[in-house]
């Protein structure tokens, strides 16, 4: 079958060791099940991967990808849930479990014509959502979806702040907030960026590191080391930081005085649990939200797709289809 | 003032006791404020309260009323929360007070050109909600929305079953839950109401006592007797049911052993907290979802509205104007 | 191996079923482990299984027993927990799998020489506690834990009334409740039954239905029907009905009203996850609380024991050694 | 009165802004009541004010202290509860009000002949903990309890981590959290206090920085910068650090990294609520456990306990007796 494949890592230059060809069908093991891929996006993980983050070399060739919307064997519509884990080893949370991994980690990912996953990865993909949107939905979507639902504690109404307004989880936040009535802020470094924020539904926006008219709820935190003060700063007595992510760095003064005395939290969250996923899933057919999309390509163009992202320039998730 | 007014209880023809007319300029208590009313919106609290339902004979004559919106003395647009009642004597919950009381209970109620409340009880109106609007919120809207996003547990895009889904509270509950991403079903016993509560946004609906496609995260229960066994057999494992009322009876048999060998949970509420209250006008404003009125009467019609909500022919809820 | 197996269901005369005497090896599944039995602890569950609750005749012959601690085939000294299931079908916790089941349900339980469950069912035995009182550990002793320290939402220090002190989860709640520094107050219908829950530990003791002194912030109902009424009377606003059982009944008129206006909360309960034993018996090793037994039989005599948990008879766990 | 005030601030010589001597009689405002007081005990908070830290100069003379048993003018015996704040004005927990204040930061304090609190601030003393044991509970004690019951998430069994064993919320919480059935660990930096930390009923003890046998479920925090990294690294997956001081420094790196991608939480605590307070009274009571109390002195040789403080030679509560 075709795939899109990481056949070696090179820190620098990503691309470089990315490969697009034929790779064997895959075996299926008992209680697995080998998915049609209809559409699959991109994530930054992908990007990572062949960097070397989170894959070593021992592992390649290794097809990328965690998102996916396609079929199974019975013709069902699915979307594929990208966490490889055991909820009894995790305390009750597969995302918890220390041997867990994403597609494309440890089992062959999603950039491919099948892609063969635990039967119980699989979820209803609601008939209102296309296979493009659907693909969209188990990476970004997914890790947003838990920070505002699960791990915010906040209520609909609450004011919910989002640092680093433009990135792919940052979007996702926004979109999903805003559907359920939190009261969406959001912060970036440049105005253009602020502006796409507020088209997407960010009730106000404000330059990084700008004094807010009053303090907030709870902030979401994806960029880390050059906001982090300003997050700290800007909660409420008792407010709380769901972090995800820490792009600019991670290693910021924690400021452990402000968090006791205002009795913060801070908040680590990756990923979801497949049951979130069939939440996400049905959240978007009930309120007719749907991820924004840059832009559909065949999978044979994936290598646009990584240079796109690469280069930071979509406006929402880049989709493949086989 | 002109105002609306318990003058007598009467069991039986709760019309009888009803008085309009001209009351004196209420006194205002340190901490207290006056409240110029702009609207005010009738709650079968109303009703209950002309048959001496949570209102003794030694009260009378009592000033009728829960839910208003208006503008305090310096000109501000507020929203007036009901409930009298002190957090720090209910474990941090004013509703879990011992003490306290609903307006119109012990204090003169909204029902007129002004209303005395704690300064504490004064909500912002937001600027995109009417002040007939804004007046629904303080009861019904409010139980709905303490009901679905503190009680249920549950997250957006899980599905929630409202029995009797033509009644203030339920209406509400189909509103707000379809608005935050909740996969709402609902019963009712005639087919004109099925159709309303589809209209309001249900997913699917159910004649009451149906078989239903699959099992319930939640069931939201304000009919209590009546729905209360196929209640307890319409959740899954670890579900839950939020009850808020029992227009039906209150005296079903309780089904304990499936109460616990299925893990079920019964949570009991009423009412919501001025925080809620707060959010709760936010999230209108933010996702521009609005309580569906029925009818909007100057205040001096108000016996018709009383006549409207005993027939129980509303479609929304009866609002007045001074 | 000789084992304790019912042979026949009797739901009249229960003991008629009960057969003694040697059955063929157990065989042990891939991923499953064969524990050597060093002694079980009788459960009323048993009794139900010779009387065909939960256990059908066409399972039969069916080895009896829930409870047990042993060795596994590498020595190490284990406690064997009773529930069979996946808490990746159970939303996180395996005792809400719909396809769970007890050890001697569907599969052959510990009242034998050996006993084969799944390897991630076994836990480690502390050192500080004896075979006999690990057995006692897996049924009654984790439902009370789990009632206690996930459902309740106490905090210690808060006081918990038990209902029906003599049985078998009310005794562990008073000696676990009590342990942990709760305020353990408990009702019973007979004064010999007071006197032993306060040598249990508990701090106060009234006789069924007695008025309290103080509302409580939660009320352990094992008893159900004839003492629900007073349950839902004897809570603050907003306290909490945790419940394992209801032996006298489970139909009482269910008290809507009183559930919803003062915001109580019925919380069903039924055994605990592997994790929450885990923490039972660090919990007994810490503290150095032990589970009261009130006899040890060689197996050969476990029909005496049969005989004695069905006259009610004894002070504490029956327990059996092969 | 008699009174311990601080009359001067002096950040590098604290002990001389000191001044023992007679104070006018304190008024009692509307709802407030004044309290004889029987004990008092000694926080760090106390030598912080006379270094500046929480208290102004414009603000003295104050009477320190924030910690008091005593009997109300009915010669009812209470503890006082130190948090002077509002539930209603903080999300209900009167120790999020924004305008909280401890007594001696904007009211006069504990270290004299009568203290005058909020009336709701009495909290009721039970006769089986004296003046003096009951004296060492509303402020370190307190904190602990908040951190163990509430914060930490945790279950009885659950292995805990305290950092730093020796400072006094750290004694605390090892022998509240010992005493509740939790694995108590800690860490020092010398073997004496090693030695005093198993004595006060720590399960395990390591050197400071030790890899430990096993990843715990909750690091207790009251070091800060010297123990960040090692308390980041001994989570589980999932695991939380409760804080509630930073005596090392504030400012670790904050390896919001390691914090997301392995899902902790880092929760910020001070204090607790006046039912918390309750509880922690009763749990002396129902465990019999008590706070370790180093020496008690009468008021007028308050001196030497600040001393004794600041040379960090007690071991245990400084309890002053007017």
């Amino acid at each position: 079958m075709f795939a899109v494949t990481a056949a070696r890592i090179d820190a620098d230059d990503p691309l470089s060791g990315l490969e697009l060809g034929e790779r064997p069908e895959p075996e299926v093991p008992d209680g697995w099940v080998s998915v049609t891929v209809r559409a699959a996006a991109l994530n930054h993980h992908d990007v990572f991967s062949l960097r070397g983050v989170g894959l070593s070399a021992d592992r390649l060739p290794m097809v990328l990808g965690c998102d996916a919307a396609g079929t199974d064997p019975d013709g069902n519509e699915v979307i594929v849930h990208a966490v490889i884990g055991d909820a009894n080893a995790g305390d009750g949370d597969e995302t918890l479990d220390p041997r867990r991994s994403l597609l494309s980690e440890r089992y062959d990912g999603t950039f491919a014509e099948r892609v063969v996953v635990p039967r119980r990865n699989l979820v209803p993909k609601p008939a209102a959502l296309s296979f493009e949107q659907a693909a969209c939905l188990p990476t970004a979507y997914l890790t947003a979806y838990r920070m505002l639902f699960e791990k915010s504690g906040a209520q609909p109404g609450s004011t919910v702040l989002v640092q680093g307004a433009s990135g792919g989880v940052a979007t996702a936040l926004i979109i999903l907030g805003r559907t359920a009535g939190f009261r969406m802020w959001a912060t970036s470094r440049t105005e253009a960026k602020l502006e796409r924020a507020r088209e997407l539904g960010a009730d106000q926006v404000f330059p990084s590191g700008a004094r807010l008219p009053e303090r907030v709820d709870v902030v979401m935190e994806t960029v880390g080391q050059a906001t982090w003060a300003h997050s700290v700063r800007s909660l409420k007595p008792g407010g709380r930081i769901v972090i995800c992510g820490a792009t600019s760095g991670d290693a910021p003064p924690a400021e452990l005085t402000r968090v006791f005395y205002t009795q913060l939290s801070v908040v680590g969250s990756t990923m979801g649990t497949r049951d979130q996923l069939v939440r996400l899933a049905r959240f978007c057919e009930q309120t007719g939200v749907r991820p924004v999309i840059d832009s559909v390509r065949p999978l044979a163009q994936a290598r646009d797709a990584f240079a796109a992202m690469i280069a930071g320039t979509q406006a929402g998730k880049l989709v493949l289809t086989p």
